[in-house]
């Protein structure tokens, strides 16, 4: 199955549009797990497991383990998770772009490596950059295009001829580099409107959306300026709504993995109000 | 020391502008160092001892040791250039770019985990998404400015209201975002014109020029586009430009640092007929 199909399938089966974020911060974690070395893995597979039938993906952010030498454990967490919980894909939130023979060694890391289903890339370097993740064919490619921060519109929001920029690589995507179906879009949920003009410009294209929760975007805009299939006897779709700091730690205790779930459930639930 | 006065001494001390790339492809290593655990170390250490007094940076592509689960001798091999050769400054090429929380993990990636003096950025996220690797004082900044391939120009080319997206990303980083004197930006040595445009803009700020060597820039109009200081009574400096596998790969056999040293003295010095 190609990642489009995978995600396709998870939205349906778990009746989920929320993309549970695993950015894991140990001095965040709850006292039980404090001093084991295997406390990134430990804290994560909780969360993984009490949400698992809420999501449509999971997003380790690899800046989380890298900074504590725990690719290991990122290792073992998405291979947790596709054993025990398959069908609910990978992305591996690296941003990662570079010239295409430094890209195959980056597409060797996220997809063979830690066995990512997506991984997230950033267009800066054009589209020779972006072709080597394009190679594994049953892979995602997430590109950047309109991030929620603040220096966000630092260039993404500049005028190139007529259009912004993001709306530029959102057209670049769609019309040029998107051959395969294979690529998706991030799109910060703090500018609903702008998630309106992507949608517009990308069909029917997967975006992912952080943003809310802990960063403050708004559900019922995000997802009415995003989702696809609004005449379709299916349930809309088209969205992966990222939310990490408010889903893990919701709880600072031995029962942090059954406060997750409540937030993810509630958080599931307040996406689909809308669809 | 900061950054910009270690590569400073670096350009002095060795009489050279060259940067050694380090993107090792145990493919292409002689085939006494085929099968063994600490290949990567040990072919890098080849190079680097056999290279130190000739280079003024050693430049480690993160992408090639991720791929093969080699972060410990990325680590190893940092401490080593650090502990045998004081003062070479080492650039950790990461490209990385996210939103200011997970920037902080990766400057702490690049920084104290592995002991880097500078880490390439990708400025498409915009300033904030740049700051946290700011917050190290000694540490260097480089942000990708105008990439040497094919498809660099898709996005950096784009007119942004009179001026091009990478005059735009020179300007901001000069104008900017580099109050703190951490900043140097990445310009392809495919494009001399653009070389000199960014120089232009961004005064004696450190430019690193990839794609001389194997992508075939020209290095007589790559150092008079980029060199500083051509008035004074030291030589020009302000270029790292950087070659990766016609110095890695220029032998084939156990004596693999022997033929590395011989090209590497030969870039040296041919960069050094135009300062």
């Amino acid at each position: 199955m190609t990642f489009t199909q995978t995600l396709a399938a998870a939205w349906q089966k778990n009746n989920s549009l929320l993309c549970v974020g695993l950015d894991p911060d140990p001095a965040k974690f709850p006292a039980h797990l404090h001093g084991r070395d295997d406390a990134i893995f430990e804290f994560c597979k909780g969360i993984v497991d009490a949400t698992a039938d809420l999501a449509c993906s999971f997003k380790p952010q690899i800046a989380y383990f890298a900074a504590r030498r725990a690719e290991d454990q990122l290792e073992a967490l998405i291979a947790h998770i596709h054993e025990k919980h398959p069908g609910i894909p990978v992305i591996l939130d690296a941003k990662r772009g570079d010239i295409g023979s430094t890209a195959e060694q980056y597409a060797i890391e996220a997809f063979e490596r830690f066995q990512a289903d997506a991984v997230t890339v950033n267009p800066y370097m054009g589209r020779d950059s972006v072709d080597p993740y394009l190679a594994y064919p049953d892979k995602g490619v997430i590109l950047l295009c309109r991030t929620s921060n603040a220096g966000g519109s630092d260039l993404q929001f500049l005028d190139v001829g007529g259009e912004k920029l993001y709306e530029r690589v959102a057209r670049l995507a769609a019309e040029q580099w998107n051959t395969t179906g294979q690529i998706g879009l991030v799109v910060g949920a703090t500018f609903p409107a702008e998630i309106a003009r992507v949608r517009e410009i990308v069909g029917d294209m997967p975006l992912l959306v952080p943003g809310i929760g802990a960063q403050g975007g708004d559900i019922e805009a995000t997802v009415n300026a995003g989702k696809t299939g609004k005449n379709a006897t299916v349930k809309a779709s088209g969205l992966m709504i990222n939310s990490s700091r408010a889903i893990l730690y919701a709880g600072k205790d031995e029962n942090f993995a059954a406060a997750a779930r409540r937030v993810a459930l509630e958080t599931r639930d307040a996406i689909n109000l809308y669809r």
